[in-house]
């Protein structure tokens, strides 16, 4: 079993951000005190058309920044339900995407973890990236911060798993990749990064031809299985 | 007038099939049938993951074909619906995939629009295009049915679209291209073609950078539209 795993051979570990990290339904109470009600169901379609958004520009070869297609994807959801989104309400729905609240795990799991080389590999631009990391008091723990930006495509294009080894220098198949989106594991898998699936929510695993390595329902659940494999 | 839209120089007709010509919430009554009263919820994650897989597979360069896809769908929307979809229930709403209806107006519409070339432009696969266009009972109505499998990735890449103009043998800028999903006229506007959103249900909008040409209710509203053009 030991030897087993010890083949793994992590030798970084590569987090994405949004809903693994950090939790976008943070956007709720400020979609519900914005407007009453409807705040669950804003989040989700902004969330769900925020994801959508970042494929089909990548597919139509038309890559907008994360936060003109967050932005797009209020609109939209605005739209759809028949909210009218002025420009200072606009800005402060906008706005709470640059503070949401990692989840509550997150920084004993980051601290357990913290004998390898952390990184974060996101859609976020490097400004809504810096921004975020920096609101939740995690400076300096992520070497290096990598956007989907530089590559000029979004996940699961395999050209933004491939920034990850560039930059940490480290081979793929040495590197851990952590995710709580179904589709950025199954990226990530077919990419050739050990994968790790954090579902929180008791999510239903997507069909698209991979597997994770291992899954998990909070962060913390990783060292464990980390620490044996060492 | 007339001189402006005469300038839009038309020359032939390409049309998205399923949610366009055909009616793909036509499964809801097998759905329902199977499986009394989840029959909505189950053919709306079935079609919305379909779609989702398309995406996700291409741009993971992971194609396969539109059976493969909307059968790794199904069994995605049973799974998250706590649906026990045995083979036999499975095969039996796969197949209800090659027997859409197509909408009340579709016949008229093409009769009106025959002078001229109709050609369709699917990601479905060859075999369930033909499948579908049999069971309509339109058999030679379109010239060429261009499967997305020719190009081994799924709209809205415009290397999809490109199999258009590339088998009609008339330039981008002639084609008039209808669809009723947003993505999909999105994409086809981005590439070149004329298009025509076909808006049944007062859908909102997708917010990814470009406009429809011409926004309609239903297919025969655009042969006046056309008409005009002449």
């Amino acid at each position: 079993m030991k030897e087993v795993n010890l083949k793994r051979g992590i030798k970084a570990l590569v987090f994405d951000a949004y809903g693994t990290l950090f939790d976008v339904s943070s956007v709720v109470s400020v979609c519900n005190e914005l407007f009453p009600d409807q705040g669950k169901e804003l989040s989700q379609i902004w969330r769900a058309k925020q994801l959508e958004y970042t494929w089909l520009r990548s597919l139509m070869g038309r890559y907008e920044d994360f936060w003109k297609v967050t932005e797009d994807a209020l609109i939209f959801a605005c739209k759809a339900l028949n909210l009218l989104c002025e420009l200072s309400v606009c800005d402060r729905l906008m706005e709470a995407y640059l503070h949401l609240d990692p989840y509550p795990e997150v920084r004993q799991a980051l601290s357990a973890l913290s004998s390898y080389p952390l990184a974060i590999l996101s859609n976020g631009s490097p400004r809504m990236l810096k921004a975020l990391v920096e609101s939740a008091g995690l400076e300096g723990v992520f070497v290096p911060i990598i956007s989907a930006d530089e590559a000029g495509i979004y996940k699961p294009s395999p050209r933004v798993y491939q920034l990850a080894p560039q930059k940490l220098g480290i081979d793929r198949g040495s590197i851990g990749f952590v995710s709580s989106n179904s589709f950025d594991v199954n990226g990530a898998k077919s990419f050739g990064f050990w994968t790790c699936w954090v579902n929180r929510l008791n999510n239903t695993w997507d069909e698209i031809g991979f597997l994770p390595d291992v899954t998990v329902n909070k962060l913390t659940d990783l060292t464990n299985i980390l620490k044996l494999s060492r």
